[in-house]
C-alpha cells in the first residue's frame, strides 16, 4: 500500500487536479491563486474547517465520504445566501503515512460533491498534519439577485425548510449504538444539501435564509436574533422532513443535514420541495415550538455546555 | 487564566469580529457567507493551511505572530498574482483549553497583517482541534489588469525579486541553535511580504510572478517549468536581498519570507525596491546559478527527500 509521503506534495497536487477535471480557466490549480469570474461584480465566499475526531471519524466514514462531506459543508453555505456555487478550494492536512488510495478517494469525493453542486475545484493547499484536517472555501455568484441574509425575516413571513432534518443526527446515534448500515447512517456520512433550491428561494423572494448545520431550533435562533423577531414552529409539520427512525428531538436539534431554512412573505409561490413549518411573529428574539419557547440546544464548539 | 472553552464559539466569533473592526459591508461575519465586490468582474482567491508542529511551534512564535504569519502567507499569494488583497477569511481549529488571551492575540495579529496588506477580515470558522490549525483564504482584485501567471516568462526577460531572501531560514537556524532574539528570528516569526509591489509589478508589465515560499531556486523552478524556459541567476546579486548572518545557501533555498520573484521584458522601468538577479534564456526547464544547473531543493511536504 503506497503512502502519500512516497508521492510528494507536487505529485499529489497533480493527482488532485486530475481528479478535479479540467479547470474552468487557465488560472486554476498551479498558480499562486485562482481566478473567479462573476457577471455582476459580486462573489459570495465562505470557509469551513473539518478536523478528524471533531467532525468525522475515519472508522465511521471512508475517505470518499469525508471528501463529499467537507465539500458539501462549504457549498451549502453558499446556497444558503441564495447564490449558485461555482468554485471550491480545499486545504488538506494529512499524516505522511496517509494511504495514497485514500487520498485519491478523498479527491474523488470532493470532485463528485462539486459536480452535484455545479461547482469546480479550482485550488488548494496540501500540508503535513498529525491527523486529517480539511479546510474548504466555496465561492458562488448571485447572478444579479440580492443576497439572502439572516436579518431579513419580518413578522407575518412564513417559515419553510427544504432538505432533510434529523437524518444525520439519527445516523450518528445508530453509529454510536454499533450499527453500520442504513439510510440514516448514509445520511450522516454524506449530507445531501438542496443546492439548487438556494437560488430558487432567493428568486421567489425569500427574506432570510441559512443552512441547518447546528440544528433547526438553533439555526432558526440565528435568524430570529439577526432579524429581531419570534419564530413560531408547528412540530406537526416536521416529520415530512424526517425519515422513519428519526426522533422528534432529532428533527428539532439534529444538525449536519444542511437543509435550507428560510422565511418568505405569505402568499409567495413555493418550490414543490418546500415544507412550511411555521411563521414569524413580532415579539422577543426566540424560537417557539407549538407555543413553548425552545431552549437553543444546537452544537456549539467550545460550548459552555 | 480563562480558556476558550469558557467563552463559547459564538462569543469567540464576536471577539474576532470586534478585533477585525467594522466589516466593509453588512454581509461580513455573521451570515453563512461573506460578499466580496469587484469592479472588473474577477476575483483572485487562494487558500493555505498552517498546522502547529509543521508550520510553527508555539514555544518559538507567540499567538500574535502566528496570526500575522497565517494572514501573510495567504495575502502574499494574492499579491503574487498582481492583485490587490482585499479580504481574508480564517478557519481556526484550537484545543478547548487554548487561553482566551492567546486567542485575542492571534486575532490581533490577523487584524494587523490584514491592515498591512490593505485587506479586511470578512469571515471564518471556529472549531475544536487537538492542536492549533489555521486555514486562511485571501481574496483580491485585479482592477482591470491581467493576472500575472507563472507561465508568462519569455527568453530575453530579466528576473527580479522584491522583498527578503533567506531571512526566515536563517532565523529558523538560529532558533534551532537556541537563540531567541534578533532581526532574523523576528523575520522567521513575522514575514514582511511586499504586498503593494505585486500590483505595481503587474502594472509595469511583469510577465510572470510568484511568491518565494519554498525557496528562490525552487520557486523559480516553478516559473521555469510553467513557462518552459531556463532561468539564469547571478548569485552575486542576491546579498542585496539578504541580511548580515544569512548564508549563500539560505539566499538560494530559504523559504517563508514571501518575497516576490518576477520576470519582465528588458528595458522595463523598475520599482526602486526591485533587485535584478538574472535573465530568462531559451533552453531546457531549469534554474542555473552562475552557469551551473541548481538542484531544486525547496521545502516539499511529503517530500521524497
Amino acid at each position: 500500500m503506497t503512502e502519500i509521503q512516497g508521492v510528494g506534495e507536487f505529485g499529489l497536487i497533480a493527482r488532485l487536479s486530475a481528479a478535479a477535471g479540467t479547470p474552468p480557466s487557465p488560472y486554476g490549480p498551479g498558480d499562486d491563486a485562482a481566478l473567479v469570474s462573476t457577471s455582476d461584480g459580486r462573489v459570495v465566499v465562505t470557509t469551513d474547517l473539518l478536523v478528524e475526531g471533531t467532525h468525522f471519524r475515519r472508522d465511521w466514514s471512508d475517505a470518499y465520504d469525508i471528501g463529499r462531506k467537507s465539500a458539501a459543508q462549504n457549498l451549502a453555505d453558499v446556497a444558503a445566501m441564495g447564490a449558485r456555487p461555482t468554485s471550491l478550494l480545499i486545504g488538506l492536512g494529512a499524516p505522511a503515512r496517509f494511504p495514497t488510495a485514500e487520498f485519491d478517494a478523498l479527491a474523488a469525493g470532493i470532485r463528485d460533491e462539486c459536480a452535484e453542486a455545479g461547482a469546480v475545484l479550482i485550488g488548494g493547499d496540501l500540508v503535513a498534519a498529525p491527523q486529517l484536517v480539511i479546510s474548504g472555501t466555496a465561492l458562488g455568484v448571485l447572478e444579479g439577485r440580492p443576497p439572502v441574509l439572516r436579518s431579513g425575516a419580518r413578522p407575518g413571513d412564513l417559515v419553510g425548510v427544504v432538505g432533510r432534518l434529523g437524518w444525520a443526527a439519527a445516523g450518528l446515534r445508530l453509529l454510536l449504538a454499533g450499527e453500520r448500515h442504513g439510510p440514516l447512517i448514509d445520511a450522516h456520512r454524506r449530507p445531501r444539501p438542496p443546492y439548487a433550491l438556494g437560488p430558487v428561494l432567493a428568486a421567489v423572494g425569500a427574506t432570510s435564509m441559512c443552512d441547518v448545520s447546528d440544528g433547526l431550533v438553533s439555526d432558526l435562533g440565528h435568524l430570529a436574533q439577526a432579524s429581531g423577531v419570534t419564530f413560531e414552529i408547528d412540530s406537526g409539520s416536521l416529520p415530512a422532513l424526517g425519515a422513519p427512525g428519526v426522533t422528534d428531538e432529532e428533527l428539532l436539534t439534529g444538525g449536519e443535514d444542511h437543509a435550507l431554512a428560510f422565511t418568505l412573505p405569505a402568499g409567495t409561490p413555493l418550490p414543490l420541495e418546500a415544507v412550511l413549518i411555521g411563521r414569524v411573529l413580532e415579539g422577543p428574539v426566540q424560537v417557539r415550538v407549538d407555543g413553548h419557547p425552545a431552549r437553543l440546544r444546537g452544537y456549539e464548539h467550545f460550548g459552555r455546555g
